[in-house]
Protein backbone atom coordinates (compact mmCIF):
# COMPACT_ATOMS: atom_id res chain seq x y z
CA UNK A 1 0.00 0.00 0.00
CA UNK A 2 1.37 3.40 -1.00
CA UNK A 3 1.90 5.83 1.93
CA UNK A 4 -1.07 8.35 0.64
CA UNK A 5 -3.18 5.36 0.76
CA UNK A 6 -2.66 4.53 4.10
CA UNK A 7 -2.67 7.68 5.31
CA UNK A 8 -5.96 8.13 4.27
CA UNK A 9 -7.32 4.87 5.70
CA UNK A 10 -5.84 5.78 9.01
CA UNK A 11 -7.31 9.44 8.69
CA UNK A 12 -10.66 8.06 8.77
CA UNK A 13 -10.13 5.00 11.54
CA UNK A 14 -8.66 8.04 13.59
CA UNK A 15 -11.97 10.14 12.73
CA UNK A 16 -13.69 6.97 13.80
CA UNK A 17 -12.20 6.54 17.11
CA UNK A 18 -12.64 10.36 18.24
CA UNK A 19 -16.01 11.11 16.75
CA UNK A 20 -17.47 8.32 18.88
CA UNK A 21 -17.03 10.48 21.98
CA UNK A 22 -18.99 13.22 20.99
CA UNK A 23 -21.56 14.59 23.11
CA UNK A 24 -25.58 14.19 21.72
CA UNK A 25 -27.46 17.64 21.81
CA UNK A 26 -29.83 17.08 24.05
CA UNK A 27 -31.89 19.22 26.85
CA UNK A 28 -32.23 23.02 26.73
CA UNK A 29 -28.01 23.40 26.94
CA UNK A 30 -27.48 21.45 23.74
CA UNK A 31 -27.03 24.69 21.85
CA UNK A 32 -23.28 24.41 23.10
CA UNK A 33 -23.33 20.69 22.09
CA UNK A 34 -24.40 21.38 18.65
CA UNK A 35 -21.46 24.11 18.48
CA UNK A 36 -18.99 21.86 20.39
CA UNK A 37 -19.99 18.84 17.45
CA UNK A 38 -19.74 21.85 14.84
CA UNK A 39 -16.18 22.79 15.34
CA UNK A 40 -14.81 19.10 16.16
CA UNK A 41 -15.92 17.50 12.60
CA UNK A 42 -14.75 20.64 10.75
CA UNK A 43 -12.35 18.82 9.63
CA UNK A 44 -8.67 18.47 9.71
CA UNK A 45 -5.88 15.41 9.83
CA UNK A 46 -6.12 14.30 13.24
CA UNK A 47 -2.61 14.28 13.23
CA UNK A 48 -2.21 14.26 17.44
CA UNK A 49 -4.61 11.03 17.85
CA UNK A 50 -2.81 9.44 14.91
CA UNK A 51 0.98 10.25 16.33
CA UNK A 52 -0.41 9.33 19.97
CA UNK A 53 -1.84 5.97 18.13
CA UNK A 54 1.41 5.16 16.25
CA UNK A 55 3.89 6.10 19.07
CA UNK A 56 1.38 3.47 21.14
CA UNK A 57 2.36 0.92 18.22
CA UNK A 58 5.70 1.43 18.08
CA UNK A 59 6.26 0.81 21.77
CA UNK A 60 3.99 -2.48 21.54
CA UNK A 61 1.18 -1.04 22.99
CA UNK A 62 -2.38 -3.62 22.44
CA UNK A 63 -4.41 -0.36 22.29
CA UNK A 64 -6.98 -1.33 25.20
CA UNK A 65 -6.68 2.17 26.54
CA UNK A 66 -6.05 4.81 23.89
CA UNK A 67 -8.97 5.78 22.61
CA UNK A 68 -10.44 8.10 25.29
CA UNK A 69 -6.81 10.10 25.06
CA UNK A 70 -6.80 10.44 21.40
CA UNK A 71 -10.24 11.63 21.56
CA UNK A 72 -9.72 13.62 24.70
CA UNK A 73 -6.33 15.55 22.78
CA UNK A 74 -7.87 16.80 19.67
CA UNK A 75 -10.81 18.58 22.07
CA UNK A 76 -8.27 20.05 23.49
CA UNK A 77 -6.91 20.57 20.08
CA UNK A 78 -9.89 21.76 18.64
CA UNK A 79 -10.77 24.03 21.87
CA UNK A 80 -7.63 25.96 21.04
CA UNK A 81 -8.71 26.85 17.54
CA UNK A 82 -12.21 27.51 18.62
CA UNK A 83 -11.04 30.03 21.24
CA UNK A 84 -7.77 31.64 18.97
CA UNK A 85 -10.44 32.49 16.26
CA UNK A 86 -12.38 34.87 18.44
CA UNK A 87 -12.41 38.54 17.49
CA UNK A 88 -10.75 39.23 20.76
CA UNK A 89 -7.98 36.82 19.30
CA UNK A 90 -7.00 36.79 15.76
CA UNK A 91 -10.69 37.25 14.64
CA UNK A 92 -10.90 34.64 11.80
CA UNK A 93 -13.79 34.61 10.18
CA UNK A 94 -13.39 31.03 7.48
CA UNK A 95 -11.01 28.26 8.97
CA UNK A 96 -10.70 25.63 6.32
CA UNK A 97 -13.33 27.41 4.25
CA UNK A 98 -16.02 27.21 6.89
CA UNK A 99 -17.06 29.62 8.95
CA UNK A 100 -15.43 29.71 12.41
CA UNK A 101 -17.69 28.55 15.60
CA UNK A 102 -18.22 32.25 16.60
CA UNK A 103 -19.31 33.52 13.17
CA UNK A 104 -21.45 30.05 12.30
CA UNK A 105 -22.98 30.76 16.35
CA UNK A 106 -22.16 33.73 18.59
CA UNK A 107 -19.13 34.91 20.67
CA UNK A 108 -21.05 33.74 23.86
CA UNK A 109 -21.53 30.54 22.59
CA UNK A 110 -18.28 29.77 20.82
CA UNK A 111 -16.81 30.93 24.23
CA UNK A 112 -19.03 28.48 26.31
CA UNK A 113 -18.08 26.19 23.38
CA UNK A 114 -14.44 26.28 23.77
CA UNK A 115 -14.98 25.77 27.67
CA UNK A 116 -17.31 23.07 26.86
CA UNK A 117 -14.77 20.89 24.57
CA UNK A 118 -11.77 21.75 27.22
CA UNK A 119 -14.15 20.07 30.16
CA UNK A 120 -15.42 17.87 28.08
CA UNK A 121 -11.62 16.42 27.63
CA UNK A 122 -11.19 15.57 31.17
CA UNK A 123 -14.43 13.67 31.07
CA UNK A 124 -13.69 11.56 28.55
CA UNK A 125 -10.12 10.90 28.97
CA UNK A 126 -11.65 9.94 32.75
CA UNK A 127 -13.38 7.49 30.71
CA UNK A 128 -9.87 5.02 30.29
CA UNK A 129 -10.62 4.35 34.02
CA UNK A 130 -13.61 1.89 32.67
CA UNK A 131 -11.11 -0.02 31.23
CA UNK A 132 -8.73 -0.49 33.55
CA UNK A 133 -7.90 -3.94 34.57
CA UNK A 134 -5.22 -3.45 36.94
CA UNK A 135 -3.50 -1.10 39.74
CA UNK A 136 -0.93 -0.95 36.72
CA UNK A 137 -3.43 0.46 34.03
CA UNK A 138 -4.76 3.10 36.81
CA UNK A 139 -1.66 4.34 37.20
CA UNK A 140 -0.60 4.56 33.79
CA UNK A 141 -3.98 6.23 33.19
CA UNK A 142 -2.72 8.83 35.86
CA UNK A 143 0.24 9.32 34.11
CA UNK A 144 -1.34 10.33 30.52
CA UNK A 145 -3.28 12.17 32.45
CA UNK A 146 -0.53 14.42 33.84
CA UNK A 147 1.30 14.87 30.55
CA UNK A 148 -1.85 15.66 28.84
CA UNK A 149 -3.50 18.72 31.04
CA UNK A 150 1.09 19.31 31.82
CA UNK A 151 1.27 19.89 27.80
CA UNK A 152 -2.20 21.37 27.00
CA UNK A 153 -1.89 24.26 30.19
CA UNK A 154 0.16 27.35 31.26
CA UNK A 155 3.29 25.59 30.98
CA UNK A 156 2.42 24.16 27.53
CA UNK A 157 0.15 25.48 25.01
CA UNK A 158 -1.72 28.08 26.53
CA UNK A 159 1.92 29.57 28.03
CA UNK A 160 2.69 29.69 24.30
CA UNK A 161 -0.32 31.49 23.05
CA UNK A 162 0.17 33.70 25.56
CA UNK A 163 3.50 34.61 24.69
CA UNK A 164 2.84 34.70 21.15
CA UNK A 165 0.21 37.21 22.27
CA UNK A 166 2.99 39.53 23.93
CA UNK A 167 5.34 39.29 21.02
CA UNK A 168 2.93 41.05 19.19
CA UNK A 169 3.17 43.50 20.56
CA UNK A 170 6.74 43.52 21.64
CA UNK A 171 9.44 45.77 19.97
CA UNK A 172 12.07 43.03 19.97
CA UNK A 173 11.79 39.42 19.87
CA UNK A 174 14.15 37.26 20.30
CA UNK A 175 15.44 33.87 18.93
CA UNK A 176 14.37 32.85 22.65
CA UNK A 177 11.39 34.18 22.41
CA UNK A 178 10.17 32.69 19.61
CA UNK A 179 12.20 28.98 20.51
CA UNK A 180 9.82 29.36 23.43
CA UNK A 181 6.42 30.00 21.62
CA UNK A 182 7.22 26.80 19.03
CA UNK A 183 8.41 24.72 22.11
CA UNK A 184 4.83 26.25 24.03
CA UNK A 185 2.31 26.76 21.40
CA UNK A 186 2.78 24.55 18.93
CA UNK A 187 5.57 21.59 20.04
CA UNK A 188 3.54 20.69 23.35
CA UNK A 189 0.59 18.81 21.74
CA UNK A 190 2.85 16.53 19.60
CA UNK A 191 4.81 16.07 23.24
CA UNK A 192 1.83 15.29 25.02
CA UNK A 193 0.57 12.83 22.13
CA UNK A 194 3.77 10.91 21.82
CA UNK A 195 4.50 10.32 25.40
CA UNK A 196 0.59 9.57 26.13
CA UNK A 197 0.81 6.89 23.28
CA UNK A 198 4.34 5.88 24.78
CA UNK A 199 3.25 5.49 28.33
CA UNK A 200 0.03 4.26 27.80
CA UNK A 201 1.92 1.08 26.07
CA UNK A 202 4.08 0.57 29.24
CA UNK A 203 7.21 2.00 28.01
CA UNK A 204 10.12 2.62 30.25
CA UNK A 205 11.12 6.10 31.26
CA UNK A 206 13.78 5.94 28.74
CA UNK A 207 12.20 5.32 25.94
CA UNK A 208 9.52 7.92 27.24
CA UNK A 209 12.07 10.77 27.25
CA UNK A 210 13.72 9.62 24.29
CA UNK A 211 10.52 10.23 22.60
CA UNK A 212 9.63 13.40 24.27
CA UNK A 213 12.52 14.62 22.83
CA UNK A 214 12.11 13.20 18.93
CA UNK A 215 8.51 15.21 19.43
CA UNK A 216 10.20 18.63 20.46
CA UNK A 217 11.91 18.27 17.10
CA UNK A 218 9.20 17.40 15.08
CA UNK A 219 6.82 20.14 16.56
CA UNK A 220 9.86 22.80 15.98
CA UNK A 221 10.58 21.44 12.62
CA UNK A 222 6.85 21.23 12.08
CA UNK A 223 6.43 25.08 12.71
CA UNK A 224 9.47 26.37 10.97
CA UNK A 225 8.23 24.12 8.09
CA UNK A 226 5.13 26.22 8.31
CA UNK A 227 6.78 29.93 8.00
CA UNK A 228 8.90 28.27 5.38
CA UNK A 229 5.66 28.13 3.57
CA UNK A 230 4.44 31.22 4.38
CA UNK A 231 7.44 32.91 2.29
CA UNK A 232 7.68 30.29 -0.32
CA UNK A 233 4.53 28.82 -1.11
CA UNK A 234 1.90 30.55 -3.10
CA UNK A 235 -1.94 30.40 -2.35
CA UNK A 236 -3.19 28.05 -4.86
CA UNK A 237 -0.69 25.28 -2.94
CA UNK A 238 -1.45 26.41 0.45
CA UNK A 239 -4.87 26.91 0.21
CA UNK A 240 -4.90 29.84 2.76
CA UNK A 241 -3.58 33.38 1.82
CA UNK A 242 0.66 33.34 1.98
CA UNK A 243 2.97 36.27 3.25
CA UNK A 244 0.47 36.85 6.55
CA UNK A 245 3.85 36.64 8.86
CA UNK A 246 5.52 39.71 6.47
CA UNK A 247 2.40 41.15 6.17
CA UNK A 248 1.86 41.56 10.22
CA UNK A 249 5.55 41.96 10.67
CA UNK A 250 5.36 38.87 12.25
CA UNK A 251 9.05 37.68 13.54
CA UNK A 252 9.85 34.39 12.83
CA UNK A 253 12.71 31.36 12.81
CA UNK A 254 12.88 32.25 8.99
CA UNK A 255 13.21 36.09 9.40
CA UNK A 256 15.87 35.64 11.67
CA UNK A 257 17.84 32.36 10.04
CA UNK A 258 17.00 33.14 6.30
CA UNK A 259 15.26 30.33 3.92
CA UNK A 260 18.46 28.43 4.02
CA UNK A 261 19.48 28.35 6.99
CA UNK A 262 15.94 27.25 8.22
CA UNK A 263 15.70 24.40 5.54
CA UNK A 264 19.01 22.93 7.15
CA UNK A 265 17.32 23.17 10.77
CA UNK A 266 13.85 21.32 9.70
CA UNK A 267 16.44 18.85 7.60
CA UNK A 268 18.59 18.52 11.04
CA UNK A 269 15.41 18.10 13.23
CA UNK A 270 13.20 15.93 11.39
CA UNK A 271 16.64 13.52 10.90
CA UNK A 272 17.04 13.52 14.69
CA UNK A 273 13.32 12.73 15.29
CA UNK A 274 13.48 10.24 12.97
CA UNK A 275 16.78 8.23 14.04
CA UNK A 276 15.29 8.04 17.27
CA UNK A 277 11.99 6.21 16.13
CA UNK A 278 13.84 4.29 14.22
CA UNK A 279 15.65 3.15 17.29
CA UNK A 280 13.10 2.04 19.63
CA UNK A 281 12.82 -1.96 20.11
CA UNK A 282 9.99 -2.44 17.52
CA UNK A 283 9.11 -0.77 14.28
CA UNK A 284 6.61 1.75 13.04
CA UNK A 285 7.52 2.35 8.95
CA UNK A 286 4.27 4.33 8.89
CA UNK A 287 4.91 6.63 11.97
CA UNK A 288 8.67 7.02 10.23
CA UNK A 289 7.17 8.23 6.82
CA UNK A 290 4.38 9.93 8.46
CA UNK A 291 6.59 12.11 10.53
CA UNK A 292 8.60 12.88 7.18
CA UNK A 293 5.28 13.85 5.37
CA UNK A 294 4.06 16.19 8.58
CA UNK A 295 7.74 18.04 8.32
CA UNK A 296 8.58 18.18 4.50
CA UNK A 297 4.72 18.71 3.37
CA UNK A 298 4.12 21.35 0.83
CA UNK A 299 0.93 22.85 1.94
CA UNK B 1 -16.88 29.59 69.54
CA UNK B 2 -19.74 31.99 67.93
CA UNK B 3 -20.72 30.53 64.13
CA UNK B 4 -19.38 33.85 62.93
CA UNK B 5 -16.07 33.36 64.42
CA UNK B 6 -15.97 30.01 62.95
CA UNK B 7 -16.90 30.90 59.78
CA UNK B 8 -14.32 33.38 59.29
CA UNK B 9 -11.60 30.84 60.75
CA UNK B 10 -12.74 28.28 58.31
CA UNK B 11 -12.76 30.41 55.46
CA UNK B 12 -9.19 31.45 55.92
CA UNK B 13 -8.11 28.24 56.66
CA UNK B 14 -10.02 27.61 53.16
CA UNK B 15 -7.93 29.94 51.62
CA UNK B 16 -4.67 29.22 52.84
CA UNK B 17 -5.34 25.46 51.48
CA UNK B 18 -6.45 26.53 48.05
CA UNK B 19 -4.14 29.75 47.52
CA UNK B 20 -0.94 27.09 48.00
CA UNK B 21 -2.05 25.38 44.54
CA UNK B 22 -1.70 28.77 42.86
CA UNK B 23 1.28 28.84 39.66
CA UNK B 24 4.25 30.67 40.04
CA UNK B 25 4.08 33.60 37.33
CA UNK B 26 7.48 32.57 35.13
CA UNK B 27 8.96 32.91 31.46
CA UNK B 28 7.46 34.71 28.73
CA UNK B 29 3.29 33.45 29.44
CA UNK B 30 3.61 34.57 32.60
CA UNK B 31 0.85 37.45 31.76
CA UNK B 32 -1.72 34.72 31.29
CA UNK B 33 -0.48 33.03 34.88
CA UNK B 34 -0.87 37.09 36.47
CA UNK B 35 -4.48 37.05 35.38
CA UNK B 36 -4.86 33.67 36.64
CA UNK B 37 -3.68 34.94 40.28
CA UNK B 38 -5.39 37.88 40.43
CA UNK B 39 -8.79 36.15 39.37
CA UNK B 40 -8.38 33.58 41.71
CA UNK B 41 -7.55 36.10 44.61
CA UNK B 42 -9.86 39.04 44.21
CA UNK B 43 -11.63 37.40 47.30
CA UNK B 44 -14.92 35.72 47.85
CA UNK B 45 -16.44 33.43 50.57
CA UNK B 46 -14.80 29.77 48.84
CA UNK B 47 -17.83 27.97 50.06
CA UNK B 48 -17.79 25.00 47.33
CA UNK B 49 -14.03 23.99 48.92
CA UNK B 50 -15.38 24.70 52.39
CA UNK B 51 -18.23 22.65 51.37
CA UNK B 52 -16.01 19.93 50.42
CA UNK B 53 -14.36 19.76 53.68
CA UNK B 54 -16.90 19.99 55.78
CA UNK B 55 -19.05 17.14 53.93
CA UNK B 56 -15.88 15.30 54.02
CA UNK B 57 -15.40 15.39 58.05
CA UNK B 58 -19.23 14.73 57.81
CA UNK B 59 -18.33 11.56 56.67
CA UNK B 60 -15.51 10.41 58.53
CA UNK B 61 -12.54 11.88 56.12
CA UNK B 62 -9.32 12.09 57.50
CA UNK B 63 -8.65 15.19 54.49
CA UNK B 64 -5.04 13.34 53.40
CA UNK B 65 -6.36 13.52 49.44
CA UNK B 66 -9.02 16.65 49.22
CA UNK B 67 -6.74 19.66 49.45
CA UNK B 68 -5.92 19.19 45.39
CA UNK B 69 -9.95 19.00 44.50
CA UNK B 70 -10.89 21.79 47.05
CA UNK B 71 -7.97 24.00 44.83
CA UNK B 72 -9.39 22.54 41.24
CA UNK B 73 -12.86 23.18 42.34
CA UNK B 74 -12.31 26.54 43.50
CA UNK B 75 -10.37 27.50 40.18
CA UNK B 76 -13.49 26.15 37.96
CA UNK B 77 -15.62 28.15 39.98
CA UNK B 78 -13.18 31.17 39.10
CA UNK B 79 -12.89 30.49 35.84
CA UNK B 80 -16.68 30.34 35.17
CA UNK B 81 -16.79 33.66 36.34
CA UNK B 82 -14.12 35.32 34.59
CA UNK B 83 -15.69 33.84 31.30
CA UNK B 84 -18.85 34.97 32.39
CA UNK B 85 -17.90 38.63 32.62
CA UNK B 86 -16.51 39.14 29.08
CA UNK B 87 -18.27 41.75 26.92
CA UNK B 88 -19.70 38.94 24.83
CA UNK B 89 -21.52 37.32 27.55
CA UNK B 90 -22.26 39.25 30.79
CA UNK B 91 -19.90 42.43 29.98
CA UNK B 92 -19.16 43.29 33.74
CA UNK B 93 -16.90 45.59 34.60
CA UNK B 94 -16.11 45.54 38.31
CA UNK B 95 -16.57 42.19 40.66
CA UNK B 96 -16.67 42.54 44.87
CA UNK B 97 -15.65 46.17 43.83
CA UNK B 98 -12.59 45.43 41.57
CA UNK B 99 -12.33 45.77 37.60
CA UNK B 100 -13.22 42.38 36.26
CA UNK B 101 -9.92 39.99 34.87
CA UNK B 102 -11.01 41.46 31.09
CA UNK B 103 -10.87 45.02 32.63
CA UNK B 104 -7.68 44.42 34.48
CA UNK B 105 -5.67 42.84 31.35
CA UNK B 106 -7.52 42.79 28.36
CA UNK B 107 -10.37 40.39 26.66
CA UNK B 108 -7.86 37.88 25.24
CA UNK B 109 -5.80 37.61 28.33
CA UNK B 110 -8.88 37.36 30.46
CA UNK B 111 -9.97 34.22 27.91
CA UNK B 112 -6.45 32.49 28.21
CA UNK B 113 -6.26 33.03 32.01
CA UNK B 114 -9.98 31.37 31.98
CA UNK B 115 -8.62 28.33 30.11
CA UNK B 116 -5.86 28.37 31.85
CA UNK B 117 -7.50 28.21 35.10
CA UNK B 118 -9.63 25.19 33.62
CA UNK B 119 -7.30 23.61 32.40
CA UNK B 120 -5.05 23.95 35.79
CA UNK B 121 -7.69 22.61 37.85
CA UNK B 122 -7.32 19.32 36.19
CA UNK B 123 -3.35 19.42 36.80
CA UNK B 124 -3.84 20.08 40.36
CA UNK B 125 -6.94 17.70 41.08
CA UNK B 126 -4.45 14.47 39.54
CA UNK B 127 -1.34 15.79 42.44
CA UNK B 128 -4.02 13.83 44.05
CA UNK B 129 -2.42 11.10 42.70
CA UNK B 130 0.68 11.66 44.32
CA UNK B 131 -0.73 11.08 47.71
CA UNK B 132 -2.22 8.02 47.27
CA UNK B 133 -1.33 4.97 49.12
CA UNK B 134 -3.39 2.48 48.15
CA UNK B 135 -5.76 0.59 44.87
CA UNK B 136 -8.13 2.33 46.82
CA UNK B 137 -6.91 5.48 46.99
CA UNK B 138 -6.32 5.39 42.91
CA UNK B 139 -10.39 4.45 43.02
CA UNK B 140 -11.33 6.84 45.06
CA UNK B 141 -9.77 10.13 42.90
CA UNK B 142 -10.72 8.76 39.69
CA UNK B 143 -14.46 9.09 40.48
CA UNK B 144 -13.63 12.33 42.31
CA UNK B 145 -12.61 13.54 39.01
CA UNK B 146 -15.24 12.51 36.76
CA UNK B 147 -18.02 13.40 39.83
CA UNK B 148 -15.78 16.70 39.05
CA UNK B 149 -15.76 17.40 35.61
CA UNK B 150 -19.21 15.66 34.86
CA UNK B 151 -20.60 18.70 36.72
CA UNK B 152 -18.72 21.32 35.68
CA UNK B 153 -19.09 20.33 31.85
CA UNK B 154 -21.96 20.48 29.26
CA UNK B 155 -24.12 18.18 31.71
CA UNK B 156 -23.64 20.35 34.77
CA UNK B 157 -21.95 24.18 34.93
CA UNK B 158 -21.53 25.34 31.22
CA UNK B 159 -25.15 23.13 30.34
CA UNK B 160 -26.70 25.44 32.57
CA UNK B 161 -24.77 28.56 31.63
CA UNK B 162 -25.70 27.99 27.68
CA UNK B 163 -29.70 27.40 28.82
CA UNK B 164 -29.25 30.63 30.35
CA UNK B 165 -27.99 32.16 27.63
CA UNK B 166 -30.95 31.03 25.63
CA UNK B 167 -33.41 31.62 27.91
CA UNK B 168 -32.72 35.48 27.64
CA UNK B 169 -33.53 35.48 24.13
CA UNK B 170 -36.41 33.19 24.46
CA UNK B 171 -40.12 34.35 24.28
CA UNK B 172 -41.71 31.84 26.75
CA UNK B 173 -39.23 30.52 29.83
CA UNK B 174 -41.37 27.64 31.84
CA UNK B 175 -40.58 26.63 35.49
CA UNK B 176 -38.72 23.62 33.59
CA UNK B 177 -36.10 25.78 32.15
CA UNK B 178 -35.92 27.72 35.50
CA UNK B 179 -35.55 24.75 37.41
CA UNK B 180 -32.88 23.28 34.36
CA UNK B 181 -30.80 26.63 34.73
CA UNK B 182 -30.98 26.49 38.48
CA UNK B 183 -29.92 22.65 38.49
CA UNK B 184 -27.02 22.90 36.52
CA UNK B 185 -25.82 26.68 36.40
CA UNK B 186 -25.85 26.49 40.56
CA UNK B 187 -26.49 23.60 41.93
CA UNK B 188 -23.67 21.45 39.50
CA UNK B 189 -21.04 22.89 41.33
CA UNK B 190 -22.47 22.26 45.28
CA UNK B 191 -23.06 18.73 44.08
CA UNK B 192 -19.57 18.34 42.97
CA UNK B 193 -18.26 19.88 46.10
CA UNK B 194 -20.04 17.61 48.80
CA UNK B 195 -19.90 14.25 46.45
CA UNK B 196 -15.97 14.49 46.35
CA UNK B 197 -15.83 15.22 49.99
CA UNK B 198 -17.94 12.05 50.77
CA UNK B 199 -16.26 10.08 48.02
CA UNK B 200 -12.85 10.84 49.12
CA UNK B 201 -13.91 10.04 52.78
CA UNK B 202 -14.53 6.76 51.53
CA UNK B 203 -18.44 7.25 51.74
CA UNK B 204 -21.15 4.13 50.41
CA UNK B 205 -22.69 4.59 47.60
CA UNK B 206 -26.11 4.87 49.27
CA UNK B 207 -24.48 7.97 51.39
CA UNK B 208 -23.11 9.67 48.45
CA UNK B 209 -26.83 9.71 46.79
CA UNK B 210 -28.40 11.34 50.24
CA UNK B 211 -25.49 14.35 50.11
CA UNK B 212 -25.92 14.69 46.55
CA UNK B 213 -29.61 15.46 47.21
CA UNK B 214 -29.36 17.45 49.67
CA UNK B 215 -26.70 19.28 47.92
CA UNK B 216 -28.93 19.91 45.27
CA UNK B 217 -31.50 21.15 47.67
CA UNK B 218 -28.74 23.78 48.82
CA UNK B 219 -27.78 24.93 45.50
CA UNK B 220 -31.58 25.32 44.58
CA UNK B 221 -32.47 27.22 47.45
CA UNK B 222 -29.26 29.42 47.41
CA UNK B 223 -30.25 30.23 43.79
CA UNK B 224 -34.15 31.19 45.10
CA UNK B 225 -32.75 32.96 47.67
CA UNK B 226 -30.33 35.13 45.73
CA UNK B 227 -33.51 35.84 43.42
CA UNK B 228 -35.58 36.56 46.14
CA UNK B 229 -32.70 39.29 47.83
CA UNK B 230 -32.66 40.89 44.37
CA UNK B 231 -36.44 42.00 45.29
CA UNK B 232 -36.72 42.41 48.60
CA UNK B 233 -33.15 43.68 50.17
CA UNK B 234 -31.90 47.41 48.98
CA UNK B 235 -28.28 48.12 47.26
CA UNK B 236 -26.72 49.12 50.69
CA UNK B 237 -26.99 45.64 52.71
CA UNK B 238 -26.68 43.39 49.42
CA UNK B 239 -23.14 45.35 47.88
CA UNK B 240 -24.66 45.55 44.41
CA UNK B 241 -27.37 46.80 42.49
CA UNK B 242 -30.97 45.80 43.36
CA UNK B 243 -33.91 45.03 40.86
CA UNK B 244 -31.61 43.94 37.88
CA UNK B 245 -33.91 41.03 37.38
CA UNK B 246 -36.29 42.89 36.80
CA UNK B 247 -35.13 45.19 34.74
CA UNK B 248 -33.68 42.52 32.76
CA UNK B 249 -37.05 41.13 32.13
CA UNK B 250 -35.38 38.06 33.76
CA UNK B 251 -37.84 35.09 34.13
CA UNK B 252 -37.01 33.75 37.66
CA UNK B 253 -38.58 31.16 40.65
CA UNK B 254 -39.82 34.50 42.26
CA UNK B 255 -41.91 36.14 39.16
CA UNK B 256 -43.36 32.14 38.55
CA UNK B 257 -44.82 31.54 42.35
CA UNK B 258 -44.47 35.12 44.27
CA UNK B 259 -42.28 36.28 47.32
CA UNK B 260 -44.45 34.30 49.77
CA UNK B 261 -44.01 30.94 47.87
CA UNK B 262 -40.36 31.06 46.88
CA UNK B 263 -39.78 31.75 50.74
CA UNK B 264 -41.67 28.57 51.30
CA UNK B 265 -39.76 26.39 48.48
CA UNK B 266 -36.48 27.92 50.17
CA UNK B 267 -37.79 27.26 53.98
CA UNK B 268 -38.37 23.29 52.56
CA UNK B 269 -35.29 22.95 50.48
CA UNK B 270 -33.36 24.11 53.55
CA UNK B 271 -35.06 21.83 56.07
CA UNK B 272 -34.80 18.49 53.62
CA UNK B 273 -31.13 19.40 52.86
CA UNK B 274 -30.57 19.60 57.03
CA UNK B 275 -32.27 16.30 57.70
CA UNK B 276 -30.50 14.48 55.52
CA UNK B 277 -27.07 15.96 56.82
CA UNK B 278 -28.18 15.71 60.30
CA UNK B 279 -28.95 11.74 60.05
CA UNK B 280 -25.58 10.78 58.23
CA UNK B 281 -23.16 8.65 61.18
CA UNK B 282 -21.04 11.75 62.03
CA UNK B 283 -22.50 14.45 62.74
CA UNK B 284 -21.03 18.09 61.95
CA UNK B 285 -22.81 21.00 63.32
CA UNK B 286 -20.43 23.72 61.60
CA UNK B 287 -21.90 22.15 58.19
CA UNK B 288 -25.35 22.39 59.47
CA UNK B 289 -24.81 25.97 59.93
CA UNK B 290 -23.01 27.01 57.20
CA UNK B 291 -26.04 25.64 54.80
CA UNK B 292 -28.32 27.45 57.09
CA UNK B 293 -26.51 30.33 56.75
CA UNK B 294 -25.71 29.97 52.90
CA UNK B 295 -29.37 29.58 52.27
CA UNK B 296 -31.14 31.74 54.63
CA UNK B 297 -28.68 35.55 54.28
CA UNK B 298 -29.22 38.46 54.07
CA UNK B 299 -26.50 39.61 51.61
Amino acid sequence: MSFEIELKDRISRTEEIISSYLPEPEDFGSKVMEAMDYSFLAGGKRIRPMLMMETHILCGGDGRLIAPFMAALEMIHTYSLVHDDLPAMDGDELRRGKPTTWMQFDEAVAILAGDGLLNYSCEVACLAFNLAESPDDFAAIASALKILYHHSGIYGMIGGQCADIEAENAQNVTEEMITYIHAHKTAALVRAAMCIGAVLAGADEDTVMKLDHAAECIGLAFQIQDDLLDITSDEATLGKPVGSDARNNKTTYVTLHGIMGSRMKVEELSNEAIDIIRNINHRNVFLEELVEWMINRDK
